[in-house]
């Protein structure tokens, strides 16, 4: 039986370092991130829900100098020094396929035959999903005392051929540095919509 | 300056109120979610990181019965009691036009520009950086003590119409009912995959 938190907020400290004095690093101290420490990420990441539990996010932690430069070389020119300096940058893709995975990742029922003959409507779903996939790294990441640089600003198709080449249906669609952030590289704070602005109740 | 909080672990309490322990409900407690903790999820989730801080997720919170009725008739029929069930279900939409925003979003420079006469980049990046928003909320909705029901079983264009209908460029993707869970309704977990199933380190 699951155990349940109903009304228990989390401390301010933890709420601080989840949210509100999380920041977008642009530069890295020089200290490695440990296999352990992208382990205990994803073990964290991967229990967020999922769609039919689709996971249908891949995933290329990129650390050695070799394919940081590979990387680097497909990023916008202002992303490139930043994926050189940090430790590991995380590429996240999503596989069009991932209903082929079904039938153990959501055994209770035959959701594969959902998907089949639908890849526009696969990928759509794949899309979607993991990018909640990637948002979980990054509150994981944070979780245990790192920072992200989450980065759009990257040739995707290049990615996708440089590390995905061997797989057909999976795509890459962002990428994410994982380090110890620079404090002296942020800039300020982007503002924040108040709640009316983006919301409503009815 | 920024807090920092590096190699600060949380607490395996916060873990599993966040990741481990954490379910996707089915049911729901008849217990009201009010609009301070709406709020209170709101001002967490949109700390989170979004490209150039586009903000593109559009939310609608629906808790009214006449509401929640019109939300669940165009939802499929397995999730339609959820919806009713639930003291809040959240529409996460996207603003396909979010660069509108972006002169005082992110002032620092014309990231408007960027943005402008390709629409179809735009609803791609308006797509995915709503879904990381949507995870956000999901994160910070478990930061307080509420339980989350994400869903994607819902008719979105009709969903589109009905919620965004006087806001032509926005989009309903997926919508997640909140509150506290219900324990008797969860179905037992599925199955996660090892790190190295869909995880590389290069």
């Amino acid at each position: 039986m699951s155990k349940q938190y109903h009304d228990n907020l989390l401390s301010d400290d933890a709420l601080d370092q989840l949210f509100r004095e999380a920041r977008t690093y642009n530069g890295w101290l020089e200290k490695d991130v440990s296999e352990d420490q992208m382990k205990l990420i994803y073990e964290l990441a991967k229990m967020g829900p999922t769609s039919a539990n689709m996971q249908p996010g891949r995933f290329v932690w990129v650390r050695s100098e070799e394919e940081k430069n590979k990387l680097a070389d497909l990023a916008s020119e202002g992303n490139q020094d930043k994926i050189r300096a940090a430790p590991v940058t995380l590429i996240i893709g999503y596989d069009i396929d991932f209903h082929e995975e079904l039938p153990w990742l959501f055994p209770h029922t035959d959701a594969k035959s959902w998907f089949e003959g639908d890849e526009e409507g696969r990928e759509e779903a794949a899309f979607r999903n993991s990018a909640l996939q990637g948002a979980y790294v990054i509150m994981a990441a944070r979780a245990i005392g790192l920072d992200c640089g989450p980065m759009s600003g990257v040739d995707l198709d290049g990615v996708t051929k440089a590390f995905f080449g061997d797989r057909p249906k999976v795509k890459a669609d962002w990428v994410c540095s994982i380090g110890y952030g620079d404090r002296t590289t942020i800039f300020d704070r982007s503002p924040r919509p108040d709640f009316e602005t983006f919301n409503q109740i009815v």
